[in-house]
């Protein structure tokens, strides 16, 4: 009973196999070969635009290499107390060479979402271009959040209007893309440049993919800096189409929205048992693959001893609602997790 | 007919079927899994001798990481003017944070070595630790060369005991490590540890994977950093199985030797047929799977019309014996390359 | 009337005069003459223990090595969200390559000191060694403080205790270390290495000097990677006399001492104005040469209108005192600052 | 006799009253004050141009803000391999965030200056924007160079139009700019940017002050990056007009050049002696300042025992008319140097 993460599922046998079959060929290297290039084309069809594509192997790159894209000297980017951004081993510090990020506080509890009120307060002080302060250049949300809250694309387009007032561009962080997509019902077009995204890290890697994660540029121009960047930081994978395989099959027959109502669908299941449990309740809704779960340390090891895994999570500071022998417990449904692990975690809650 | 890279070719099928195989399990993500363990004892095996592990998916993030792993401030590191890292973007300088590549001239034509007596001219400057000099740290060399040559376990040994005598760290870039092991007939650790490496970069793509690079340090005390350095390079996969797995069967059974022995027999094969023609002949011998062949640009037009890709070589600058019209010329072979094709080929000779 | 900051009058006389004789004197350069070392014995005897001191030119500088002095991979530093490194146009962060200033919460408002437990909070999540919450290496904080506050030698060694606990490196930010030790009546080794202090950015810009800052290590073991980086940052100089000179004359006599006294007494003076005037009040005690008080917009007009440059302020997020046309207006004294000035400015309170 | 260098000396009795006189002044800080103003206004009228000046108080900030405004990722900048931003402690490397210093081949032996056609051929595998090359952005080249001798303005002009003409800028690293003028007798706009250099490191520290170097900018759109470059590395001095009084005084009734005339006319002095000597030669003609002379080691001791102090050269690459026991030997005058001090020296010769 695999709940810890997304990323513990090895990926889908569809695209496991269509990578077995592309083995044998050869293909121009470094992002070059004719399978990249479909996947360009692919995923310019999927947003309804041309896009400029740059694939890499880990969602660090991605997000890294989308904010070092729009580096200047003492860059400032925004983003949530508890991006990932923030804790990725100072990767955006590196890749845009000693930037800082700034947190934005939160609207409430549990939801993980930057406020818009605050982002206007956080941005004022770089106004007056004083170089003490550094040159403010992005703003970065995750979709869904690293708390499964997922942004209405009305919120999105809130933040955005705000950021790009200020001259701001918007990276959003879509390691679970496909999840927040499956959640809101709406296009990804809708959910990216049509509400003012102009960055998107997408993630094949925890929605069925090893290791398949795209930097999507809705303005090329934006994305000038990449092929230097990317070849800089190590990115740029010789034998290319070991990637592009892997995305080539999870766009084909909307493999990647399949896979995610799957999983949000698990999700929502789980999510139900632990309403219905008067043991359990859930720290906050998230309508995703992730859930939050209030849990006894007593009822946690029961789980754990009958063979499931999951983390413990910290509590946001602002979260109030804690017994003493309480924590938070963060339960993941992905692409691999079956009904009947689910029921049978849930006959146990 | 591909002989333009190592890069171009896929994955061996007994590769790809290993991963294909792995496809369906749960593994603990970030390299902490079973099969990662498994990967770093049969390296350990096959050097000898406990090895510290770290596996990335390029050479230029293994080659980064490892330079990267034993940086001081303004950090210093030697290497031939033609080395691979010299060429990566400036990942050493990235990962270095700003270190430098001091490059140190070459024994003679073609050899692309770096030159013993040169290294110790090279390092007098920097031993009396004026602040204006930075920090030297370690000298870096290809096994085998981007010229296809092999250094000798004996050359090897010369330049580690230079540079250990200035308190340098050595670190081989072994992206064609199997092809030079299996050029000179010696085991792994006579070629690496046993002759003065301190660190390896141990190349697996273009030899019969898709992306699996490992950096191995034959002492622990090296590594301290790497962990943090590679999480904050986005290299630190979350399904790290799947580089782990392409490992896995590439150490079993020698497979990676076997490969390397065909593609460096194929180079031989090519190399004869070269010999024999009246039209060609080679800059330099070389002993693995990378031939420097003298062509006119007429023979090459005809190559390429018959089918062959092959890349044009900048002459070294000492390199004095070409004609008006001719170029030098790259060719590959790779564990991929068949005996038909190299036959093929040579009948255009 | 000028009230504005610390920074605007030139030098003391005597520092002046002392540097005019010193022109015509050959020197070794680089920090290495005669007058180098009188300066580093100086600041040895002053702090009662063998030191190891870098001259440089500005606070930015001073901060950026001290903490760089530290840095490893992805290093984080704890500080004030309100420290002044915090806006040094991202100083600590490029010279620590990519760190990252992590703010610790504050005790109460207007206080601007960084509150134990925050801190002990704050430390916590970093114990576990993951390599994505990168590598914690120091605490930094400014003594006094950016709000005119001094910290007892209480507080400085309880802060000290849980930064050396979790093997942090403490260091103050001294820009205003003289004003700090006149204003608590203990020695400069009582207030520094004594509660526990690593590294001190010496400040005597502020205080008489026109561009004069030094680095002390109390460890020298610390500073080891100073020279090159101060090198590599260009903040070695070649005529550094001019800097020592400067220190020579500022430590000689205790003219640093009179100088800051001076500059807490016309504080004082000022202080003691706004609490007996009416129209004005003190936002929070400070007890040295740097005065926030909370001021009308009218009252503000009227005073500039007399000839009085000053600041406002922004108020720290928990200050809850203001009026809807008040601000706070920061007011500082130096050793420049006249009783005539003072006297005339408070006429008009 | 001082001949180590031009930086043992303080700085020119004018200069250093200049700057007494400006010590009681307030003055608005961090380079907004009148007098900062007034050296951007003279330093306009001295290039015939509206510039854009930076004051900083090294030669290291002044070179390293330069390349840096130009900063690319990856950036690759062009330089003699003697150049002393070779030797700054990586103050390049830091402030391009990495980027690379390629050493372009001399025209001959002892001259130091870049050979045209070698910058062409070095430039050339750029020119494919190929991401493992990095991308190109400036030339710098020193004026009078590291081994003393001068560009003609026609030299000049020639590297900076095969720079341009591949979309280069060009740095001139002037910290022994004045002597080069006075050699010269040309104009500082015509040895600038009219052959078409875009950034000037303009050196006061050599000639007669104690730290004051000025980043001068021809086109102000070159410069958009530097105030918060500067900050950032520290070198925004809050009491900047103890630069710009240095400066000021400098530049009045051409205090500048006659200084660099007087050491010009030191070293011709020094240099005629030599070639009347039948024990010296010069081991290259320079013209300014700075002269080499190969001089045997029983000849060196026997001068430093009468007093003098100069430091040996390393011999160039190229360079092969020394004798077993000789050594070129570095002699330099400054703007303190007296003629009784070098006919002393002398009649040792």
């Amino acid at each position: 009973m695999f709940f810890a993460s997304d990323n513990w599922a090895g990926a889908h046998p569809l695209i496991a196999e269509s990578l077995l079959r592309s083995s044998g060929r050869y293909e121009i290297p470094y992002g070059e070969g004719e399978i990249d290039r479909r996947v360009e084309r692919r995923l310019s069809e999927l947003f309804e635009r041309d896009v400029r594509v740059f694939l890499v192997g880990t969602g660090t790159a991605a997000n890294a290499l989308s904010l070092a894209s729009q580096a200047k000297p003492a860059s400032v980017i925004f983003c949530h107390p508890r991006a990932h951004v923030m804790h990725e081993g100072g990767g955006v510090e590196l890749m845009t060479n000693g930037g800082k990020l700034v947190p934005v506080r939160t609207a409430g509890p549990g939801a993980s979402k930057i406020d818009p009120a605050a982002l206007e307060t956080a941005v004022a002080p770089f106004l007056a271009l004083d170089p003490s302060m550094g040159n403010m250049v992005a703003v970065t949300l995750s979709q869904a959040t690293e708390a499964g809250t997922v942004y209405t694309v009305g919120e999105i387009a809130e933040l955005c209007a705000i950021a790009h007032a200020s001259g701001l561009k918007v990276h959003m962080d879509g390691a679970r893309f496909s999840n927040a997509v499956a959640a809101l019902g709406v296009t990804p077009a809708e959910m990216t440049w049509k509400a003012g995204i102009d960055i998107l890290s997408l993630g094949g890697t925890k929605n069925g993919c090893w290791c398949a994660e795209a930097v999507v540029f809705f303005d090329p121009d934006d994305a000038r800096a990449v092929p230097v960047l990317r070849k800089r930081a190590g990115h740029l994978f010789s034998k290319s189409s070991f990637i592009s395989a892997q995305f080539d099959r999870w766009l084909a027959d909307d493999l990647w929205l399949s896979l995610a109502r799957h999983a949000n669908q698990m999700g929502e299941t789980l999510a139900a048992a632990v309403r219905a449990s008067s043991s359990l309740r859930l720290a906050w809704e998230t309508g995703s693959n992730q859930l939050f779960v209030v849990m006894s340390d007593e009822k946690a090891a029961a789980l754990r001893a009958a063979g499931a895994t999951f983390h413990d999570w910290p509590a946001p500071d602002d979260f109030r609602e804690l017994g003493p022998d309480e924590k938070i417990r963060r339960l993941i449904a992905c692409f691999a997790t079956t009904a009947e692990d689910v029921d049978r975690l849930a006959s146990y809650f």
